[in-house]
């Protein structure tokens, strides 16, 4: 029988640098290690479907372990990594998978959701969980242009680095769906992949364009041609908005 | 015209001691009495419609202040005031009342919500902001239960004081209505006024009787005959699932 644990770990990005290890131990996956080394006095590695930046949350994240053995059950798994993380990390479940399971490479899709709030006053509890925008936001040209980004894009004017020579940059948006409700305005995002700040940077072209500081033909220009298109693009919404919602297998 | 103006505030009761000023400053109120500070450069007494305690929130607490002039708009107040607060505290709205009005003895009703996480698992996002109770509970029961409070009682038996000798502790419940979707589990409770940690009493109880360790019978009892009643009903509910929704005048 496997060793290889699957987690489904959600957490509140505002406490921390971040997913991704950090030399302070101040990252989700170290608080992650930290608790599976305090259950089983050994270095276990996790490893995520991805980072997410410091600030950025997440619904449902997925990871993987290697175990030294499986004599824990995965109800006893999530009662102790749960009772050993701070409650700004939980782990919602947890099983045990085949070796070949990969949780970064074995993933074909994710959803990420990012909070606008708008109105001239950002409510307490929305503080660090959405992008306070106080002017209006025109959302009939934001929802018309974000159906600009469905289909297969080479999306390079839309990462924050050129990433490795030679790999792609060309990405399968299934989806961007667009609900609001009052000040609030959800953004869901689902594709095959994201490069660097993709997904912010999207939302950032978005937002200009509910401003009107920005065109649906500029984005359109910026996914056909994306070195003409580069400048245009360049605003990053905030971490505070950003919640990986759900990583496809 | 006068010079009295009307607050309402929003805030977020993790980081604070509660609205009533403190020596260290912690208080809901101190922050505000802090910020008409820094922009009139007076002693500006902030009265509110009540005090919430230590790590309870408000969408609408409402309050008053009397200013030395009125030459600054309500919208100059507004922005001003937002500011120089810290974001978990927001004024939502602020207008100019006649000096018969007081935030405190206008008020002629309040209405609070409580929120309960009733899953063995607490998700990041309802930390510090619902009351997490693990083992499942009897929504039914619960449910059938709140309605004992509806109407006039003497809820001495649902204070965490006695309150001043003399002093009345009947109190007119108007409505208690209960939510529920998945996990999460919201009852809200209007009356004419509350005691002392009323509401959270009231909760405690309802809980208890959601959990099979208290009877609806114990509860009716306890608001016919207080004393009798009065060991039955004293679990505090915690203070992170109260919300103050709207204050009545």
């Amino acid at each position: 029988m496997s060793k290889r644990l699957q987690l489904v770990v959600a957490y509140d990005g505002v406490p921390f640098a971040g997913w991704q290890s950090q030399k302070n131990g101040d990252a989700i996956q170290d608080r992650l290690e930290s608790a599976f080394h305090a259950i089983s006095g050994q270095t276990i590695r996790v490893h995520g479907a991805g980072r997410t930046d410091a600030g950025v949350h997440a619904l449902a994240q997925c990871a993987h372990v290697d175990l030294p053995d499986n004599r824990f059950g995965t109800e006893k798994w999530l009662a102790a990594l749960n009772s050993r993380l701070p409650p700004t990390i939980r782990v919602l479940r947890c099983r045990y998978v085949p070796a070949t399971f990969h949780a970064r490479f074995s993933a074909i899709g994710k959803v990420y959701r990012y909070r606008i709030w708008n109105d001239p006053i950002l409510l307490p509890f929305e503080n660090g969980r959405a992008w306070h925008i106080a002017s209006p936001l025109n959302f009939h040209e934001l929802e018309a242009t974000a159906q600009e980004f469905c289909g297969e894009h080479d999306f390079a004017a839309f990462a924050a680095n050129r990433g490795k020579p030679g790999e792609s940059t060309v990405r399968l948006i299934h989806r961007v769906k667009i609900r609001r409700a009052g000040a609030r305005c959800v953004i869901e995002i689902e594709g095959n992949g994201f490069l660097y700040k993709m997904v912010r940077l999207m939302v950032g072209a978005l937002v200009r364009v509910g401003l009107g500081k920005a065109s649906r033909e500029e984005i359109a220009l910026a996914l056909t041609a994306p070195k003409k298109g580069c400048g245009l693009t360049k605003l990053v919404a905030p971490a505070d908005g950003l919640f990986l919602v759900r990583v496809r297998y």
